[in-house]
């Protein structure tokens, strides 16, 4: 009998329930930018972060008093202090702080997968660290892209063919969903060089040109830090 | 301005509804076997198929007096002659014949897309004569995948990033959704050997299991027609 374990990866979260039943874990991501932001905040000593899937309920928390951030099309939403540019964790104010966000396609996948046993967030500023910890669980995984408005996306299909790649290397996983067969062979063209495989990726021509280079190239630089961020109780804590 | 025409790829019939506004030809792409069938259907002189979603209404079409065929998951479905075998097509007596037809995927798609200005079938049988056509109609070009079960599939993918490789090369298209680039790239790592990229996908293992590696490999050799079906008023007819 074939005791290894599932590496699966879903490429948007409107197929998520196609995928959803067999697996223990699911790792969302998006990498352009909200779970890159996730982990920039944990890293620079966020407490928490409540995600919340509209603009709505992110301004009901402001009322209450809550540092809250809400992004959609790749800019802040007027009203609000922050979005998702991972710079924008990097305050001292926000040390300790529980927070609030809600973003265009991140906080919307994180909301589908609500109900997994376990849900981790993933993006290539954790990517090691993660998979690491992934191998060592002997659970199925899925990798939930959160994709660009119901769309695939590439940026979230390399990360996520890397946590397959590392994880088959580990010989106690498998892929068997042709999705992440494509994943693993889009991450392994891409792996030597992210910035210049992306640089006709839609998603990037489109932060691009809100001059968000920086923020690129800093989500798309692997192994920054050591955190996970896990869903419990509908907050965002560390690990 | 640029006047060049967009091609882009659809991974699946559930996201046809986030792509579907812009293009004028929609291309159903269905390799194993559906939309291969097709094409080897009318190669050997069928006259016409009417397409239908669900089994019930080809058997309905069959208790008039058709000839119906049904596939599901692969088998033929019980009580009909033919499934999606595109050897089962090859019969004298099919010779300008009207026939009607139900599969898993391809019928589905073709349901979806249904009131698309233009929608033909696209397998790799006709790639050649078909990318040549399209590039002549100077409109947009969707290549809808029918995918298994509403999830990608490799082989519809690579089809689909076939097509989008040989008119991107015409210069007088341009590709811009994440979906299409990844086809294409996924495309141009196959394209040397089908068969043996293709080895790992799910749904060749799947077809595999029931004998039908025959199938397999007749679906997988590009440019065996020169027939582009076209839907007319509900039925499949030679364009």
């Amino acid at each position: 009998m074939d005791t290894r374990k599932h590496v699966e990866v879903c490429f948007t979260p409107g197929e998520y329930e196609y995928y959803k039943d067999e697996f223990e874990i699911v790792v969302v991501i998006d990498v352009l930018r909200a779970t890159s932001a996730i982990c920039a905040a944990f890293h620079n000593g966020i407490k928490s972060i409540i995600p919340v899937p509209t603009v709505e309920e992110a301004l009901e928390y402001q009322k209450l008093g809550y540092l809250a951030g809400a992004e959609r099309k790749g800019k802040i939403v007027e009203g609000f202090d922050f979005g998702n540019s991972p710079f924008s964790y990097m305050r001292e104010d926000f040390k300790d702080k529980e927070i609030v966000l809600t973003t265009t396609n991140g906080t919307k996948s994180l909301h589908v997968a609500k109900d997994a046993e376990v849900v981790v967030i993933g993006s290539f500023l954790n990517l090691e660290f993660l998979s690491e910890w992934l191998a060592k669980q002997d659970k199925n995984v899925l990798c939930l892209c959160s994709g660009w408005q119901d769309k695939f996306n590439l940026e979230d299909t390399i990360c996520a063919g890397a946590i397959c790649d590392f994880l088959i290397n580990t010989g106690n996983f498998i892929s068997d969903e042709d999705s992440s067969i494509a994943a693993k062979y889009l991450y392994l063209s891409a792996k030597d060089n992210y910035f210049g495989y992306l640089k006709s990726s839609s998603h990037r021509r489109r932060l691009k040109n809100l001059n968000l280079n920086e923020d690129i190239k800093y989500c798309l630089t692997p192994n920054q830090t050591k955190v996970i961020p896990i869903l419990k109780n509908g907050k965002l804590v560390q690990i």
